[in-house]
């Protein structure tokens, strides 16, 4: 095993332990789909393709077309050091969400119908969305936590369409967007004017300050923010900027897709010290993404397996809720020298971009 | 509002803000019983009380006997303030726990057989456990992580009886409980023994530094800490110097009822800064207490309905499970020092502890 981990640490610049390469085996013997194997592994998605290679080449799994096998020798290998298959027990109820829809179904074929014909995701902002019943899980978890109902609530990059998932629930007393892209500034515009929604969509890059009248004006925000560090902290100080003081939320996904352990660690750190605030949930894989069409197309890797698109949901990202304190740190400046998408563990890693 | 705020303020030590009050009004409009009210604020015991304190001198909720009603001022003043009645979107399948017991099911009538004479909770280890259905949601969690199929696990304190679930479910590898009431140490030894369960129990007060033999032996540890910073520290310190490396995982719980948001702050920066782990999941309201016959005793307080004793179960705990990164800190020293129970938003304060 320690062969396997330095071996492995030669290839890529993430950090890789035993309990990696446990994970990444486990999953192997719970499914022969790359895919679901990265998913069942929560690891960086390079790190996944990495080791796999490595035990690829040790005669551990075999490659077959787009499938990944263990080998007889992998089985032994796994038996040796105590690697299980992938256990699932989560809820089959709310899919391990912790939160029920019940009262928030009536919606969905609404929000399914103003939606149909959304712009697709583009790779230029790193676009990739969640689907309908995750939009309204994110209303239900806000309504549940109390911070929707009578407040005023900012989202920042909305390509998930949470504005019109919460405008239909009636709930807020504000909904506000900040986004880039103007197909959706348009789209959300458009929609919120037609189904009288009352949506504030503001074209905004958030490298730049936010303007001043948004400054402490709101509740809860909610984003989205790309993985690179400096993605992560520019999107959630944007977003604690807009906040009214302390006690007031904040939600956002996490992947250990394209974050690492030690990404995580860098930013948990950020948060908790830099910018006063703390973490009260982290739901696993509450969030779900559509697969979008330029995935293979920025993946520049030879391995069979990855010619294949995923048929199955399988970038999955974490739900943080994070929660002001008193003296949390606001600040607005434009930060234009930050790399928002690419790092060494992002998914998507062209020298085009 | 802002008034109010500061009137609370000073009949606490613990930080007040419009926010808290807006919880405590909302979790007043859903329920009349004290101890359900406490449950929905989640916010501390003391600053509940004394909010409701304050709100019944200004006029905004009326006691009656053990119940506790908003005014019409009261009503009036919610409504100016968008203070909404506390919303459940909780999953009526987990319980908004995430995972399924629908594997374990099997065990439970075992384990409750076999717990059915186990120890009463006492107040000098500030005792209080958890039913046998959260026992092994705690195992369903961990194995869903698989944290628990053929690891080695560690329980600090084992008040829950989590040893015992651990081991009817067959899964680990091996399990080790410290434990330093007498009484529980016994109870679980003998248990084991009756039971053919090979659980190694040592009986161990986590102020003393570990014995050296179970430094670096473990895959996983789960604790139920006490909840003033040293306790907290402590025991999570204790726990972390067990583990084998990195990628390796922690469970513990932490309230909101006895930690202020500013000690969960103090909490996560400790955790992140100094011991170099992260965070993996914060699951809210996961562990579910059973109620403990000293709780009214230990209570100084005369606020009628602080006198009739909770017939539901109110005191819950975030269920926090940890990872380990490369440069964790393993520290193994007497802290003899350290006050585990008694600090300002502690549910037991009393001098002769």
């Amino acid at each position: 095993m320690d062969l396997l981990v330095s071996k492995v640490n030669k290839r890529t610049t993430i950090n890789v332990t035993s309990r990696d390469i446990d994970k990444i085996l486990s999953a192997t013997l719970s499914s022969s789909n790359l895919w679901e194997i990265i998913d069942f592994s929560h690891r960086p998605f390079k790190l996944v393709v990495e080791t796999l290679k490595e035990l690829q080449e040790r005669g551990l799994v075999v490659f077959k077309n787009s499938s990944i096998f263990p080998t007889k020798e992998g089985r032994k290998f796994c038996k040796r050091y105590n690697v299980t298959p992938k256990a699932n027990h989560g809820c089959p109820a709310c899919w391990g969400r912790t939160i029920s829809l019940a009262k928030f179904e009536d919606f969905l074929p609404r929000f399914e119908q103003i939606t149909g014909n959304r712009p697709e995701p583009i790779m230029e902002f790193d676009q990739g969305f969640v689907g309908p019943l995750i939009a309204f899980a994110r209303i239900a978890l806000l309504a549940d936590r109390g911070d929707i109902q009578g407040k005023e609530v900012i989202i920042l990059g909305d390509d998930d369409l949470v504005s019109l998932a919460a405008a239909l629930s009636g709930l807020p007393k504000r909904i506000t967007v900040l986004e880039v892209d103007e197909r959706l500034v348009d789209f959300i515009k458009n929609t919120s004017e037609k189904e009288n929604l009352r949506i504030e969509v503001i074209p905004h890059d958030l490298r730049f300050k936010l303007p001043l009248d948004l400054v402490g004006s709101f509740d809860t925000f909610l984003t989205d923010p790309p993985e690179t560090i400096g993605g992560l902290e520019l999107f959630i100080a944007r977003g604690l900027v807009t906040l009214k003081g302390a006690g007031c939320a904040g939600y956002f996904g996490l992947t250990m897709i394209e974050s690492s352990l030690q990404k995580w660690g860098e930013f948990q750190k950020i948060l908790t010290h830099k910018y006063g605030v703390i973490i009260t949930d982290i739901i696993h894989d509450f969030n779900i993404y559509d697969n979008w069409m330029y995935l293979l197309d920025s993946i520049k890797d030879d391995i069979g397996p990855l010619k294949e698109a995923p048929k199955m949901h399988w970038y999955k990202s974490s739900m943080f809720r994070i929660e002001t304190l008193q003296d949390f740190l606001r600040v607005n400046e434009d930060v234009l020298s930050v790399e928002l998408y690419n790092d060494p563990e992002s998914l998507i890693w062209t020298e085009e971009r």
